[in-house]
């Protein structure tokens, strides 16, 4: 494997390192328990991601200007609010709610597998995610990063090129000395076309049990694991 | 104290939670010894870090482009190098002796008071080392930042307004939750200037034993400890 040179991994976030739809679920349902509500969760979980990739579209193409995904992940909360017949929330809880992206739980093999990984590479994520989230996010899930970088530093969006191109240059590095690993071909595209290496880790369960994408590799990546731990064995050797 | 509303630490790094004289001297010494070189290396440091804020300044007006702290420190270094009457390095040796910025130790105090106040608040840096060398710095020191901030994001230097700026919106903060920790005063100037609270850690050492300056506090910052042991006491309560 043409892997001698690489010196830092950086990571999506999320569906890569973190169980967003499971952990909207349960605190959904918690919610609901609290105020009454009767909602369809995992349909909801499902919704409000499947918002944001048009929500980015419209950021990339001008319709909206630069925003955060906190920002637009409460764009797509006002929609599904009304279209789920959620009501009675306040200002406050609606905030909160929105947040639940800051308190994704890691998947089971993220803490062990990064920790042994960052022994060896420097660790960062680099998410659409912003700063702050993914900063809020670290903390919750005790997961510990050599450095935080973020789509909102290159105000653009994985998988445009820019992003990339800022984590490479922000990590002091050449591209082919970055390995971005995510769960989905399509950041993986993003990255080759810049120059990265690329290791696509599968999470057949980010969308529950009836996920029909991101199954497989669909391109020849320099890597393939199951999971994090599979992922530093490959790079570390058993 | 009115600082119940603080939610995020930002830390100056060189001279603050490092002791760059120190260990310039310290690697200094071993390069000579190994290239039988014959340096007054405490003057070396300092005549190094005092082309620090001229370098930052030719940036500021314009006269340089953007360059991050590992180009200016490069760009003194080459002068530093014939003023010294240094030579026989080759480049790789001189690329490793601008990097003992990205290898310097941390005062005694820093790692426990870091990790007792990373319970209760967000730790970040926010210092004019650019992200790369902060990152390397953090691995190399152990020293656990919840995320890295440097002014290369903002591409201005301290205390230009635009750095303590940048780093209140990508924490998602208003200024007066963000505490600037610094063993600057104008430092600290620039961050209250902006709206944040202020921590002056008086580091009377950094410059050796005829150090003058920031000596004391010179305005009346929030929080005033002598080292990072002290600030977390003030702020946490014993």
């Amino acid at each position: 494997m043409e892997l001698s040179g690489v010196q830092a991994l950086t990571f999506d976030v999320f569906g890569t390192v973190t169980d967003w739809r499971r952990t909207i679920i349960r605190e959904g349902e918690a919610l609901a328990q609290r105020k009454g509500l009767v909602v369809d969760w995992p349909a909801f979980a499902l919704a409000w991601r499947a918002g944001y990739q048009p929500a980015m579209q419209r950021v990339r193409t001008g319709e909206l200007p630069w925003m955060t995904i906190d920002e637009l992940h409460r764009l797509i909360l006002e929609d599904l609010l009304s279209q789920f017949e959620i009501t009675g929330l306040s200002e406050p809880e609606k905030d909160d709610l929105n947040r639940v992206w800051h308190r994704l739980d890691p998947w089971p093999d993220a803490r062990v597998g990064l920790a042994r990984l960052r022994r060896s590479f420097t660790v960062a994520t680099l998410s659409n995610g912003n700063m702050a989230l993914l900063t809020n996010l670290a903390k919750h899930t005790d997961l510990r990063w050599d450095c935080i970088l973020s789509a909102e530093l290159a105000h653009h969006y994985k998988p445009d090129a820019e992003v990339y191109g800022m984590a490479v240059s922000l990590l002091g590095l050449q591209p082919h000395e970055v390995m971005m690993v995510a769960a989905h071909n399509s950041d993986l595209r993003g990255a080759k076309a810049v120059g990265l290496r690329t290791a696509f880790v599968c999470r057949p369960q980010e969308y529950g049990h009836g996920q029909t994408t991101d199954l497989e590799p669909e391109s020849s990546w320099e890597l393939v694991a199951h999971d994090f731990l599979d992922l530093a064995e490959q790079l570390l050797g058993s």
